[in-house]
């Protein structure tokens, strides 16, 4: 009543089957997480979803594990707990090590603090930065 | 009235001008931005945030361009324009191509829209992804 | 120990089962929810709280339904896990279907995305959306 | 030197008019925005959030008006000042009275309250919301 | 075109220059602020947040002092500009030195960034903090 | 494999003990929080964020309740449990009484409120608060 249930593959629709497919293949999984599950009831969200997420996470001119670091940096700035668990698993799957993930939490916790003082400050922008 | 005053190098105190040197030789630049002439207000914290900055964004096991990344990300993230501003240019100091600007902000936006829809379907952490 | 404790109506001052009986009456439902049991530890924020919802909340130019919607976007842009559900709820009261619901989802999760776009790109405002 | 330039018309690849020409046609417009502008300088990025943005947008079973309704309570509740201008624009283009904004302001203002008020007093989820 | 226009004194209606006698009279002010002007566009909503503000903002357990730190805390971890520049000028009026404004900037980047760090490292809540 | 695991005071390093120790010491407790055992996987993080704490949670011009009390403003504006948690005992322990409790709620909803209503009317800042 409180919501969409998650949608498992043996309850869903071809259309659906076709994404939980796709992302199996894609990323070599046995099952897709509980994300792609809730979204599969709007399936046009789902489709356009992953379409957009497989685009976005190819390795190009950013590695994908700089991709799964950004990820995190932002899950974490929001403070999204499904965000933060699921995208740090897929950062180590990337290649963090222990070490990175120490260096990512330190540079948000930094950025998150200097991000405050530039507003507290009312700090403007120097000219050099300007467009 | 409204707020601190930025304290240039020619009228700050043998303190401040200690960090505004340590500042100009390790970014190797003529003159601080406009963020550090603010903090100046308060030694104790120039000294204590120009230190962590320092620690927090040197060469590690993550390199100075993801670290500033990172920085953009959460920036952008925040909403805030004099971090997105300067910390932009420090990646494209950095080494940010064209290219690698493109996708980090295609990876900021998808996690910014992607968090939200975890939020609001109400998505259960996956077992595998739980402590 | 770590923060007051709600407050039932059988525990309730005349004060606070006045503002609860209120809310029961105009939202014709058995008992209050933990939100209100909660902030009936601060009598005076009860009662202004709860005159402002109600002010708020009634019918006009928009609709209770529009209204619940706006409270949806807003609890899931902030990530509020209480008000996500609650307000969810009440949307689905007040007549949102599961296709109502998957579009809401999809332009929250859309605009998250552009409102970063638009700060990392430091998007000017078009003077026709100038003031 | 600080970032992308927008990119006019006439200075556009035939890719990057193509989506113009659409964003142009869809909208009955004579020239796009400032943030498609932008984002021009990424063509992927550009064909895919346009072709989201029509699909997101379009009218379903909420209507266009109730869109960018929700469009506005999220970028007013994250601060983004370009969005808000753009979208409350959009807003009265699709039939937003004074007196309907003047309600959505109430209401985007009031959730940002009770928001915290959950928050800081901790309020467990109603059993009736659990999942 | 783009949003409704301050209201000033003299054109405004005789309900709303009873809201800006009083923000006046309790405030000892020749002119309300622009906050005060724009909102009067919605009589309602001008009526409602005066008398919010005027009841929580006075004197208490927590001084006027206090709480405009508080309010300025709020406004810096948002990054909403107008708040922050009336907030630190009412602080500054109620008392805050230099050094206290320090202080309060210190603690509120201290806190944004150990919030991110309490999301990242995902710390489960000590047993002596649960309810 | 989700993260870090909390390390104990037993499995801790000479290194990380010491930090332990001051923490013990210094407030005057058995056991250091969750917070603690965990930032304990990154010792130089552990040593940095914890010399920031003290100096910055020290007494000065403002009081440690104050500060607590700014502490828990900044954490229930960002939604963070955890933060809320123990920094709510932490105020408490400081002498926040409930009175001062609830009118410190209502000052961080009024706050998040407001700073909304700002936003949306695109208030322009007035003269009296430009730099």
């Amino acid at each position: 009543m409180a919501g969409p249930h998650p949608i498992d593959y043996a309850g869903a629709s071809p259309r659906v089957r076709a994404v939980f497919d796709d992302i199996r293949h894609t990323r070599a999984v046995q099952d897709v997480n509980n994300f792609w599950k809730h979204l599969a009831n709007d399936p046009a969200l789902l489709e356009r979803t992953w379409a957009s997420v497989k685009q976005v996470m190819a390795a190009g001119a950013l590695s994908p594990l700089v991709k799964e670091i950004i990820y995190v940096a932002v899950s974490v700035t929001n403070g999204c707990p499904y965000c933060i668990a699921s995208h740090s698993a897929a950062a180590r799957k990337a290649g963090m090590t222990d070490e990175m993930f120490g260096e990512l939490m330190a540079v948000i916790g930094m950025a998150n603090e200097t991000n405050r003082l530039a507003y507290g400050y009312r700090v403007p922008i120097d000219a050099a930065f300007e467009r």
